[in-house]
């Protein structure tokens, strides 16, 4: 997307920050990592290859392997077997997002058509099984029993953390603790065992692994609050991006879960309407977005998100100083950043 | 449920094979393995072991880990690893069962309403994903990389056979080889892997780690087709066991498949319009039972399955004779006599 930037105004803010550093360490392991993951979704059966290109060509922007391939050199790793587990976390994400769309009844995901629209919910089903399976098969063959625990442990957490969501959907009484307990374990266990994983094929020092785990931990749990609050955000409406899918879903999320707790009478009244009864009509989400707004549970969220990315950053403080750990640092402020 | 014998009519026909051979060898095994499963599929998030205990209490024969714990034993395997991988067998099995009924949009099972009906296809799907999580969280606890190897690889290919099977329904030029490789991928893949890791456990030589392989896998095969008869079978129905669920969701299985080749232009028909068009009517499973029984597909069915069966038996020729061996051998019977 192109951007024209008034170099006036330049001068009184600092530069934004950016993914490219990082996505440039990393490019060429993240080409190889690329190279399996196409590989490695191939079946006989040509419903599996199909419906996984639909999803993973389709792109974003591969954060979770770019992670991984990144505190892998963080750690002066240089070998190939992070290229396989960068697959191996990607496999495990999209076979979340396949289901998660399922659960979600979701017809859009990145502007597309999501898969379950266009192949069923049954095949969206079947091919997340075949590609969590497929991660576990990458994870066998690089064939360190530390790295199998890590990952299929998270794998268990995402999917406890799902169920909770689910538990939570229409409940407007979630609490805050609630809530982070739902994103530190369907967002934050993949990103911490991401990074985590960096560390551990370097053969690292237990030291160094725990801070990639807390570093990835805490990103993605800044990351998913940024998320949530880009849901009801204004400014992403205006670029013409869908909002309110979590509105409509009835997830209480940290903006809906502030604005309902600083609100009167009457706007409970309303949260309880449209999020437990399940009852919207047309406005509603403008008028959600207009109460979010009055209680500042917009700004709010990103400053929560704000205080774990500073966390993040913090995490890596035993590491030397280096433009590896700078990118994985600006990866903070970028995820932060793109809430604006 | 208690039978009546007519000692008469006894006399002339050999006694009917059991699986209370098998289950008296690994009784105590069981047991063992039966406390494993349900500590292991605790979860703080409660819906995950209510909804599981739902279907792994509601029971069925465990017949799965009945055959790991029986392989074990054959392999001369006293310690306690092929409990602990025969509770991972049974997860892997549960998770599918509960990914099924999303799938095939199914009310009951064991004649218990299933678990979408009761708590939704969501939830389903999620513990669904825990499940095969927590399996393979058992798997890793075990720590042999060959059994990781195995039973990953059945996963892999479990999800690739439900794939295929959705691919081919409401297909009635469904091929008897296609159709053939659905139940090897979807059902026999895990009892290969079942009777597999029991030689593995027991660090028996590969030659006998085959043959269990072979067991299992033709064992799998045997009990799919026989299943796939059941389903149109009269007597089952005469039991009050409900039949057509195949027929119901178009999946064109072997008995279909051998009528639709052996039919004539009129029958065809009739399987076009309530498989290809899903056009069914009130009568018309009826009609069905009737045609498939013309054209001796249920005789044929089995017959297929007894094929399979002697296969499996030949398997383990190779093994010392035993009660063991005797016992897995009735277990095939077994398998095949339910039939009638």
């Amino acid at each position: 997307m192109a951007t024209i930037i008034n170099l006036e105004d330049r001068k009184d803010q600092p530069a934004k920050a950016s993914l490219a550093p990082l996505m440039s360490i990393v490019e060429a392991d993240l080409a190889d990592t690329n190279v399996i993951i196409l590989e490695r979704m191939h079946s006989d059966v040509e419903l599996i290859p199909t419906l996984a290109r639909h999803l993973i060509a389709a792109g974003g922007k591969r954060l979770r392997p770019v992670l991984t391939l990144g505190a892998a050199r963080l750690c002066g790793y240089e070998g190939d077997r992070a290229k396989k587990l960068a697959a191996c976390v990607e496999f495990i994400h999209t076979a979340t997002l396949l289901h998660d769309d399922v659960v979600d009844e979701s017809d859009l995901r990145r502007g597309n058509d999501t898969a379950n629209v266009l192949w069923g919910n049954q095949a969206s089903v079947l091919v997340g099984d075949f590609l969590f399976s497929r991660s576990f098969q990458l994870m066998v063959e690089d064939g360190s029993l530390k790295v199998l625990s890590i990952l299929s442990n998270a794998s268990a957490v995402i999917a406890e953390g799902e169920v909770m969501q689910l538990m939570n959907v229409g409940d407007t009484s979630t609490t805050e603790d609630s809530y982070l307990q739902v994103i530190s374990s369907k967002t934050a266990a993949l990103f911490a065992a991401a990074c985590q994983v960096g560390a551990v094929v370097a053969n690292r020092p237990k030291a160094e692994e725990e801070a990639l785990e807390s570093y990835g931990r805490n990103l993605g749990i800044a990351f998913q609050l940024v998320d949530d609050a880009l849901d009801y955000s204004a400014e992403q409406q205006a670029l013409g991006k869908a909002i309110g899918d979590d509105f409509r879903e009835g997830k209480v999320t940290l903006p809906l879960l502030l604005a309902f707790r600083r609100g009167n009478e009457k706007e409970r009244a309303f949260w309880r309407r449209v999020v437990e009864d399940g009852d919207q009509q047309d406005g509603d989400l403008e008028k959600a977005v207009e109460i979010i707004k009055k209680h500042h549970a917009l700004d709010d969220t990103i400053e929560r998100a704000r205080h774990y990315g500073a966390m993040a950053k913090d995490a890596l403080g035993i590491f030397d100083e280096n433009e590896i750990k700078q990118a994985l640092k600006d990866a903070v402020d970028f995820s932060i950043e793109r809430a604006y």
